[in-house]
Order: structure tokens, then sequence, then C-alpha cells
């Protein structure tokens, strides 16, 4: 099943096939299966039933337009679907229908199946967060030494290196991924209830029918059902939001710098990658774009999910049957991100001498903050800063480097050695901790930690 | 093509079908012919050429999920759909591939494409609020006197009429209604502006070939392309967020309203509507459901959008990208509240009686506002306020009528005239000008201008 | 009432005092002193009553803080409002109190006063407009023919000028100032229905009070009260968002340009504006900062808002008290936006040689398109496309003009005049319809109405 | 401070002060205090000069109004603050206000201020989720045999027992209050780093003077600067916004049991709380309205710091800079929910036999499910599913008990002993593992980790 073509940029074709109509369906029918052999285990339904159960669960038998149809007319997938497959168990077994769905409710079927295409989407999402981690630490090494602007609101700054940068997306989508597999772990968890989430229609067989049903599903069975608290759901959905958001600030960085007056690294082309259908030129930041535009749309998406917290007793009205398609959305989006921001990483190209030319560029007004610290002590701070403003506006105007400028002013020069003054601009000498930094967050320890 | 599985709550079949995989090509081919078309109307392109193009924009003929993989990778629907027109142009006329996209960028033709939606998608909504409006317009007549419960807080208050409660939803939703349609007008522009907006491409033609696409598709031509002013689009979204809450609120009420312990109206059920797949007895508000899901979900992608208005430039990074998921499923839910709360303004069931006795269950205590109205020029204010107070209590506690409880105070008993305390509890007594809003209401009008 | 330290970037100075404590308090008083007075025109409270509580209805007179405690506990601020200024009015009058609030329920004199703080915020945003639009309609005049690089997902594309690049930012925001002006007179009405919404309390009264209220206050009173109807309020709402969001993307521009490695405009200065506590050459995009971050912030104000439309029956419960405080700060936010933007408009230093020379930069890169348009009918389409890229690719590489490379190329040397290859890259001419479309915008009509 | 009459609704008073001016002003005079003594105990900052900057550094001596507005202008607190300490530090200490602020940049105090406001904020969020906690546990163990009905979709369903109920809202915010107390766990890192995040002003001596300052605030210093990298704040954010709406969902069904017509529980007046203006008799859902209110408002203010995150490069545009008052906003939203829902469940009456009326009032049907799983071995699914759609219909129309109808089948009668029919309608033989479910939710452990 392809990805809809309104919704192209919002998914990766794998995740398109987790929420495809066939793999959604499918995932209801294991649903029941599982169900129906593990009230067979405990000897509720007859092993025959529960294989002719079985053996018709299978998605591509099943007439899906009117399965959905008949959805938005019952306000549940569960009865349509609970529906059609009795037909198609009768055709094996003519007692056997009245066992499918047997002490089950409509929100067991739909929930359990969504947390089964969150378990399929997560090795995914992973996945690409590795090839993610392992590019990020590749490029932070290769540019441990590669100085560039530091840039706060987007004006220069003291240098940074390209590695410390690098090391910071990492170390972003490093944390995000750990607080993800943990939303993912704890929200993996089989829902069933059945009609008010007593389990009543079992009497004192509940507990067992619920645990053998998780265990054919390889999930938990958690404290109780969780038809209507959401919670471990919405920590998913935010988990992917805070990821994404991480993978939107790499995406911004990097569309940034792939400005053609910055040109400092640029975005591999491959297939079909950054052209234009006018401008035969032109090398666009595609996957950047993915990744930002799934950085916009997460957050709505999760406001959503949030708000539909707020479910009635043991069962929504409204809030409930909003889920499925923020949910499909959210996870659609986090994997369009990370398998994006994964390409981006890995084939980055890094123009290190652009980098440091436009360092040299600003004419040494990114060291001004480094001239001051150097003539505050000798002049007072007020003294220095004045005296930094005017040598600064010089410069500008002049265009002139600071270092020349300052040389020129001679309370300067009565104070400071030519040498110094030369020294002022070399970006290496003013990297500060960059280095420590970049090693810390490729470690991925607190610097607290890492020592006694 | 049906709704998907995922999505089968949060759209209606019509509007499933606006935002399909074949309409949303066929509404981008339908740009390229008319653009073909245009410009052979002004003598750019060969009239042979425009036949071609015209005869070759037929989405069934083409490959979709192919096109939808070359969008992710292009990251624009334009680049493989017009690489796909150009190989079928190919086989009808070798030297018209050329002529195809002359003069557009990607831009030009999924923004008008989008905008070719959007008028499909009009009359659709306006349909579903035209059944609303009729409907609301004769139950609130029908029972213009059917007194029931006000309710603040969810706590009783005062009665009011079913009719100016029907009113009350028939105000909102015309008012929504105005504003979405005026918004819609607005919209109805083609975009076309060529690689940066300025038609550079094609010369001195470019505002001849401007109009001549505008009439080719019955769209107005903009006073400038609007590639990366997105306050048109933002508009009808807000509107159709607006309009959406709006419809919560009438579904939220008779959701309320349909609680068995309140039990005065209850959706109609209709095909396949209604049930539950464990419990036979029952009948859920599942229209109410749908339209409080869609009022869950769009205001959230509301945000999305509105935030992605930031867009960089002449084209933004992922912001534009963002667009099409987020607009088409606003555009979706919102057609999901109307239709659905036309289908339950058409078939709603209205218990008189039961809306009268839950007015009596309150044994007064919603009559004790006009008791104090009553006391307080007798008694003084906070005397009279504590005296209620004390009255309501033991109306409560003795579970006794409030009338009873005051006449058999002989601070009342003293000052009213007994058959003044009878009347306290008639809801028709103290209706206020319910009637006279709820005829300003269905007349659409402000009480100021009905005047002279 | 100085604005919040907390808030300090999230409003103006203006704005912060129409929503500080005693204004709000006073917009309160105002309601109640209005309310005091139409009933005494109408005859039902006693003239001196409505004296006293006229001249006690003064906020600088209240202990806030203890209205602000009582509020919390209340749910409400007008029960400990109405029992302050009960106890005021004793001092003056003692049979007054009693007059206080007569008729009028918590919602009314909340909702009212909300109404009246709009009024008093849409003169500020709209002088702010108004400056804005000035401002900006001088930049694009002064800079009709200052051609500067169009960006397309932040890469560059065919010449724009700066004069269009102004008028589409003025054309954004006078579209969106027409809606919010709308949106805030259709807004501009009483909130006044007594316990639940019929003004039963008043009896045969009710409307010739409630339209004494309306004149009053100068507002307009509508069909009815709109206790649980909040589309008007949601409008206005959804109109700042749009306004914001198209400051947002002219800030966004804005800061992109000023990137040192642009530089093609600057904010100024001013008072106190764009310095750094540690850079002292530093001018930072502070008027843009602020603009962005209402463009951040007001989104998600506007999905609370719109998901908190569902209010049940005659008032809601959390949704209905969830909105001052977002109202506040959207229109706080969109008044930040709006004031920075005309302050960075009327004082931006553009850079007009800069512009010329990134586009040069380019090397004829962004000509490319052109180029194609030139070769194509000569070429043919296919031939000329793979020729221009391989041009491209060369002019890259060896950092060559492309006008140079195609000249030295014998397919385009025999077909193509010199003198034709050397005007290639003449922005000026690939303009295209920039200066019409300027115009248009300017004007501020579509082309279509503007001609017969 | 008092809390502001515009947010009265949407925080405490313990809340309101830690955001209030005074308190946020100290947190950041708190950090320059501590930054001045640590780069004194590693011997940079003269002791003098860091006495002289710890014993100047109280907010109170500060003029609040002139930093705000200092603020607007300069785009960040930072710089009029560093400003006004120089001043103060210079009445102390002539030599010692160039030390101020040594080494630091903007975002250094900004930031690290936001964590220290956050660290005040937790322990009153924990205190009143601690109340919470035990209210709830207390509530379930007195209610474990409280039958009440079930209710899905708003309709009435199978029964369970309030005990269960309150266990239910217990498991939630217990793991949302895990879940965020590891959020704030992780948040609580200093940030310091200098001009770009490198601490290169201090050359070697940074991280030495990085860890002595996390030591004199008792924060953790990190891996590395965080300026850009926003996650950790995001997750806390994330964690109030789910915690919020599981909150919101116990107050949601609280004020549907409240309505007259459940009138299962209550919330407890309490001093001031619940009120009317107008109607003497009413006890309104105060704390359940301020919950939702918190509900509605924090899913938006979340969506705004989530797309927030993408901040460029070292520092961001607009970005950074709208955190404040959202992350002031959703903290002080989530106490209000936390705190009004710990003095709701602290004090709620609950009305136990109305519970059991309410089940009675639906005359059985209910238990239809019941009958179901009873009749469909004995009949067949197909004729059991008919023959009870007859009875419930039959129960509904003739108001007559479900059973009763059954028993007058001939169908069931002849199959089924009366005796077993007389028992259907027995709640208690109808929990299946409600007792099991709620006692688990106690525990707080999944069953399956509970057993071997």
């Amino acid at each position: 099943m392809p990805t809809r073509l309104i919704e192209s940029l919002a998914t990766t074709a794998a995740l398109a096939e987790v929420f495809s109509d066939e793999s959604v369906l499918q995932a209801m029918l294991d649903f029941e299966a599982a169900l129906a052999r593990a009230e067979a285990r405990v000897g509720i339904v007859p092993k025959q039933a529960a294989d002719a159960i079985t053996s018709a669960a299978q998605a591509s038998q099943f007439d899906i337009p009117e399965i959905s149809r008949g959805t938005y007319r019952a306000g549940t997938a569960a009865i349509p679907l609970v529906k059609a497959l009795r037909e198609r168990v009768k055709k094996r077994n003519s007692d056997a229908p009245a066992w499918v769905h047997w002490g089950a409710t409509s929100q067991d079927v739909v929930d359990t199946a969504l947390v089964l295409l969150l378990k399929r989407s997560l090795p995914i999402l992973v996945r690409d967060l590795q090839r993610l981690d392992q590019a990020l630490a590749g490029l932070s090494e290769r540019h441990k030494d590669s100085v560039m602007l530091g840039r706060t609101l987007m004006q220069p700054a003291p240098p940074v290196t390209f590695g410390l940068k690098a090391a910071g997306w990492l170390g972003a989508q490093r944390r995000d991924g750990e607080r993800l597999k943990s939303a993912f772990a704890e929200a993996m968890v089989v829902q069933f209830g059945g009609a008010s989430g007593t389990l009543a229609s079992l009497g004192e067989r509940g507990l067992e029918v619920a645990r053998a049903l998780a265990e054919e599903l390889a999930l938990r069975y958690p404290e109780a059902p969780w038809h209507s608290h959401r919670d471990r759901l919405a920590s998913v959905v935010c988990c992917c939001g805070v990821l994404t958001g991480s993978l939107g600030k790499m995406a911004r960085d990097i569309s940034l710098l792939m400005q053609n007056e910055a040109a400092e690294v640029a975005e591999p082309g491959g297939e079909g990658r950054g052209g234009s259908s006018t401008m035969p030129h032109k090398r666009n930041p595609i996957a950047c774009a993915l990744t930002l535009a799934a950085a916009e749309r997460t957050p709505g998406l999760i406001a959503s999910f949030l708000s539909a917290m707020v479910q009635e007793h043991e069962r929504g009205v409204g809030s409930w049957q909003s889920e499925w398609p923020l949910i499909a959305s959210v996870i659609q989006a986090t994997g369009s991100a990370a398998s994006s921001m994964a390409e981006t990483a890995e084939g980055l190209s890094v123009d290190v001498a652009r980098m440091r030319q436009n360092i040299q560029n600003t004419r040494g007004l990114i060291f001004a903050e480094k001239a001051m610290m150097l003539l505050a002590p000798k002049l007072g701070r007020d003294v220095a800063h004045e005296l930094l403003e005017r040598a600064a506006r010089e410069s500008i105007t002049q265009q002139k480097h600071l270092s020349k400028v300052l040389a020129e002013m001679p309370e300067v020069a009565s104070r400071v050695e030519p040498s110094v003054l030369e020294q002022l601009a070399i970006p290496e000498q003013y990297l500060g901790c960059a280095e420590a930094f970049r090693q810390a967050l490729l470690r991925g320890n607190t610097l607290k930690k890492q020592e006694p």
C-alpha cells in the first residue's frame, strides 16, 4: 500500500506501510485471533473455533472499503470488523462465529491493535536514529578541529567547531531517543477490559485470559485496563514531539548553513533529491524541508492528543475516537524526520575552507569579547567597553580588521603587545571548552558522572 | 477511492473522495492543462501541444504510487508529476513535452491544485450546513414552548426552552458559515508566479497568461502571487476551526442530554449507527462522537498551520511542505462534523415530558433566584439571601419542594401570598426573553438592526 | 502597572496596561455601573442607588489582591467583585447594595468586561498596523528598482525587487488587518443574559435593560446572549493569529537578510535595542525576535481557545474559565509583533549595493532558468536541460560565470549571439511582472477588479 | 506578589509567587552571585568583588519596572539586570562592577534562573500530588464495594466500583508523577556556556568555573551547555501536559457525576467555593472547572513550546525568547490542577445509595451483555442477540425490568432457571476483576511483575 499523495511528504514508505489499511486491519485481526487462542488455552473457547478464527484472520481476504464505511457508521472499526470476521469464520466452522470477540469490547481490539502498530513502528524509528547517531559521531570526530562561526540570534559570535555542533545534535537526539524508547516500552501493554473494563463477562477467568492474551501478542498486561487513561500513549506522542523538535533544530541549522551566502555544508543530493522543476542549477535542502515540515506538524497533533486525554468515565465521547489519525500522523512525521536527518548526516558535505572564510569575513568582530576580556583588566571595564564599541564601528565602516583598528588605537598600543593583538583573531585560540564539551557529548555522560 | 481505515472516523466519503489520490493528481493535471491552453490562447504554446497536454492530463492513466515515491524524493509533487506528464504527452505529440509546465514553478501547480480541491470541498460543506440550518430551524420552531433546565457549569439553573437552545446552535453555525464562505471566496485565487513569483520567464506576457489561466480554471487572479503569504489559506483553516468548535459545542450538549440520567434527547440511530459490539441495548451518540473528535483534532491542526505561516522569502523550507496534510485534515474534519450534526438535527428525538420532569426533580431549587428577586425588596437583600440559602438547604436535606419550604417559613408567609409561592416554580413563568431571543436568532439579525 | 518580568518580551507597555489588574477590574466595574444606570433609566433601580454604584465603581479604591484570591476560590471574578462593590456602595447609600449586579450573572460582567478590554486594544493594534502600512509603502516605493535575489527554500532564485518584497509584506498585513477589524467589529457586543441567558429575573423588562446597557457601554446588543457560543471571540483570536503569522514571516525574512553573510538589511538599533551582554559589536535582530516569539506563541494559544469552544449548555465547566489568560496573551502577542514590525519598517536600513553583490555572487546561476527558456526552443527541452545542468556544474566547480561557460559551449555559441548571453545576467532584464505586482499590492486591489 | 487578576483562575498562590517579578529577578541575581563566588573560589574574581556582588544581589532593592522596560528593548532580561546590578555593586565596591557577569552570556543567566524557578516549583507540585495520592487511595479503599454504573460514550454500561474508578485516577496520576519527577531531575542542570557555548572567555578555566557554579546553585553541570537544545525543558513541559490531561479526566468524571441528574458525588464546598452570584442554591464544581481550564490551556502551550524547539545555531531568534511565559503558564496550570484535584479528593462526598439507584434506573439493561453470555451458548449467538435486542426494546418501551421481560419470553423461560434470571441484575455478581484491578492499581505494579 503506497503513501497517499496528500501525505507523500509526511511519512516514509516503511511507516506508511505500518499504518496502511491492510496492516491496521491485520493488527485488529491479530488481536481477535490471539484472543480466541488465549481463550482456547484457558478452556473457554473450543480449540477448533480458535483455529477457525485464527485461519480466517487474514486481512488480505477482507473487503476493506466496506469495513471503512461500516466504521464511519458504527463509530468504531471493531463492529464491522467483528461482523466481517464472523462471516469468514462461519465458512470454516459454523459453530465458531459465536466465539469471535468473546468477552472483548470494541476498545479492546482497537487499542491493542494500535499498540501492535506502535510495536512495529519502534524498530523502524530506532534504526534511523542509530544511523543518525553513528553518522553524527563520525562527523563530529572528523570535524573536531573544523572551526566555524558561532551564531547567536543568527548573528556572528565567537567560533565553535563543527565537531561540537554535530555533537550537540547528537546529544539531543540521543537523549530524545532514550526517552522515546522508554515511553514505548511503557506503552507496550494489552488493552483488555470488556464492556466496562472489569472483564465481567469472563467471570472468574478474566485475569487468566488476559495474561494468556498478552503472551500470545508478546505484550505486557498492565495493572488494569487503560481504556480511558491515555497517559502512556500521550507520553509516546510527546516523546516523538521532543525528538522531532530536536531533529527540526538540526534541519534548520543545516538549511541555514546551506544558504548560498554561507555555503558551509550541503545535503547529499541522492536519487531524485533536491532538484527544481524550473531551475536546473538548484540543490535544495529537501531532507531538511521534510524534517522541518515534521517539526511544524507534530506540535499541533500533540496538542490535540493531549487535549483528548480528558475522556469521560469508562470510554470517552469523541476524545477516544480522535486518537487514531493523530498518533499515526505523529509516528510517521517522526519517522520522516529521523530518516531524513539520518540520510543527511550520512551524506553531508562540509566545506571547511568556507567555514574559516566566513569567520574571516567578520574582520575580527567576533573576537571583540576576547579583546574585551583582555582590555578590561587594563583599562577598566567601562573604558574598555566604550573603546571596543568605537573600534567595532570603525572596523565596520572602514572595512578594516578589528585587530588592526585596535593596534592603531594609542590606548591599546601602549598596553598590549602587537603579537598579542595579531593572535586575537585566531579561531583556534578562542575555543574554550569546545573540545571537552564535544567529547562529553559523544560519551553521553555528564561531566560530573565521568569523574570521581 | 475509499476512506483509509486509520482515518475512517475523521472524514466523510464525499470529502475523502476530494482528497483522494486520483482527485489530487487530477487537480494538478487540470492546472497543467489549463496553463497550456492559456498559453496557447496567448500565442506562446502551439495549439497542438496544448491539445496533447490537455488530452494526456487524465489522472486515471498515471502510476500514482510512482508519483508518490517521486514526491518524497523531490520534496514536491510537481517534479514527478511533470516528468510523468511529459512522458504521456510525448506519446501524443513529440514536440509537446517541452511545453508542459511552461513558465510555471512547482508551487504554482501544487498551490493552485489545492485551491481547486478547496473549491470542490465548499459545496459539500455548504450543503450539510444548509441541512443543519433547516433542521435546527424546524426543531427550534417545534420546541419553542418545550421548557427544559438551563444548566450552568453542568448544574441546574433557571429554565430555558429547547427552542432557544436549538436557536443558539443555529445562530452560531450560521455566523460561522458566513465567515467560512467569505474566507473561501477570498481564497479562490490562482497561484501563478514562476520561479521567484515574478513570472520572469514569460517576459512581457506574464499577466496575460495569468489572467487566461485564471479564466480557464474559473478562479480569480489576485494582486500578486502568494507563494509565501499564506494568510488566505490560514483564514479558511481558522474559519473551519471556529465552525467545528461550534458544532462540537452542539454535540457536547446533545451527548450530555442523551445520558441515561437526563434522557432528554436522542440521536437518530440510522443504518449501523449507535450499536455496541458487546452491549445489545446501547444507543450510542456516534454522530456526537465523530463531531467531538473533529473538534478535538482541528485546533491542533490549525496551530500547526498558523505556525507554518512563517515561510522564508519566496518559498519556505518545511513550512510550505507541511501544509497539504494539515489543510486536508481540517477540511475533512469540518465536513465530518457538519454532516454528523446535520444528520443528528434532522433525526433528533426530543422527550419533552422528560425535560419537564428534570425541572421538577430539582424541587424548585432553580427558582431560588426568582424567589430572591421576589423577597429581596421585602426583606432586604442580605436577609433574603440568607433565608434562601437556609430554604435551599432544607429543600435538599428534606427532599421537599422549595415553594413548600418557603411557605412554611413565617418571614415569608407573612409577606407573600400563597398563590404567588405556588406559581414560583412554573417554568413558563420564568422564561424572560427566551422567545424574543429565539426569534431574533432565527431571523439572524441583531435586535438593533431589526428596529429603527 | 508595569509589564511582568516573565512576560516582558510578550507584550507592549500599552497592551500590558489594558490587561493590568486595575484596567481589568475597572472594566468589570464599568459594567456594573452601566448596568445600574441602565436599570435606573428603565425605572427598575432607584436613581440614587445607580449614582452610588457609579461613584463607588473606581478600581483604584479596591483591594485587588483580595479580589484575586476570592476569584480563585469562587471560580469567577464576579463574586468577590460584587461583594467588594456592595461593601463600598454601602458606605455611600445603605439601600443601594441590593441593587448592585441586579439581574446579571457572573458571566455577564466577566464577558462584557473582556469585550471592553478588546475595544480598548483595537486602536492600539490599528495604530501600529497603520504605522507599518505607511512605512512599508514607503520602503516599497523607494526600492521599486532595488534588485535582490529571490530565494526559494533559502536557495538563490531569479531576482526580485526589494520593493516587491516589501509590498508582499504590506499586502498580507493589510488583508490581515481588514479581517481583524471586521472580527473585532463583530465581537463588540454586550453579554447580558442573567442566570440562564433568558434575563428571566428582569421579567418583561429584560430587552429594554439590555439595550440601555449596550448604549451605556457604546457596544451593540446582539440577537441573544452568547454565554456559551464563543465564535465571535474565537474569530478575533484567529484573526490575531493570522496577522501574527504574516508578521512572523516578515520578521523571519528580515532576520535572514540581517545575517552577516547576507547583510542586505538591518533593523534600526533604537534605544537599548540589539546589543549583547557579552559582545560589544553585535546588532541583534531584537524586534524580529520579539515578533517571531509572538508568532511561536499565538498558534498554541489559539488551539487552546478553539478547543475551549466546546462549552456545555448555558455555561461551560473549565472551557469558559480558561479563556481570559488565553485571549489576553494573544492580543498582547499580536500587539508586540505589530509594534515591533512597525518600528522595524520605519527604521530599516537597506544595503542596495550588497543586494546586487549577492546576486552577482551566484555567478549567473540564478539565470539558468532564463537560459533554459532561451535555449529550449533552439535545442529542444531535454537537450537544453542537460546542457544547462552541465554548464551549472562547470560554473560551480570552476567558479566561472554561467554566461561565460555557456558562451564557450559550441552548441550555444553557434545558436546564440554573444550580446544576448552577456545580457543574460542583468537582473533588471529578468524581473517579469515584479513591478506590476508591486503596484497592485500597494493599491490593494486584485488585478481583476482594477480593470473593466 | 499576588496573582494577576487576568490569571487568577490559572495558578495557585504558591506558584504565582514562584513566577512573581521578585522571585524571577532573585533567581537571576542568584545566578550572578553564585557565578561571582564560583569565580572567586577558582581565583578569577577577587573575593571582595564576589562579596560585593553577592550582597548587592537582593531583588527587593531593584527597580523592577525599569528592568522590565529594559528587557523589552534589549530582547533579554540579562542586559538591564546586569546594568542595574553593576550600579548597585559599584556603591559597595568601585572595582567590583567589572566582575559582574564575568564570562557569562545573557542566556546563561536567563536559562539558569528558569531552572532555579523550576526547582522551586517541583516540591509544590509534588506535595499536591502526594495529597491527591493519599486521598484517592483512601477513597478507593473506602469504596471498594460501592457499585456504580460503568459509562461508555456516556451511556450506561455494566457496573464498576467507585473504588476502581478512584484507583484508575490514582494509577494515572502516579505514573504521570513519576514521569514528571524524572523529567524535572533531568532538567536540573546549569546553563553556562558564554557567548557561543564554549566558555571561551574563561580560557582554560571554563570547566572549573562551571563545576563550581553548579555546586553553588546545587544543580548538576551537564555534558555541555544546552543553549539551543531545549529537549530537557520540553520534556518537563510535556510531562506537565500529560499529568494535567489525567487530572482533567478526573475532573471531567467528577463534574459529570455531580450533575443533578446523576448526583453521585460532590466537590467539597470549602471557603468561598462553589457559590453563584445569582443562584443561592448552587454548588458548582469549581475545582473541576479550574482543573479542566488547566487541561484546556496546557496542550496549546505545549505545542508552542515544542514548535519553539527549532532554535537556530547557538541561540535562536524568537524561539528562545518565546519560552518564559509558556513554561511559567504550564507549570502554574499544572499546579492549579493538582491542587484543585487534591482538595477535591480530600473532601469529596460520595452518595453510595444514589450510585446503586442509578444502576437500578437502567432496569437491568446494562446486564444485557451478561444475559447474552448466558443465552448464547444455549440459543446460538445470533438467536440470542436478536432475542436480547427484542427484550431490550420491550424493557425500554414498557418500562419493565429486563429480567422480567426475559422471564416472560418462552425461549428463555424454557432454558434458564427463574433464580438465575433474578440474579441477573445484582451488580455485585457482575464485577469481574474490578477488585483485582483496583488492588493492582493501588500497589502500582503490573500484575505481571507482582507474580513469579
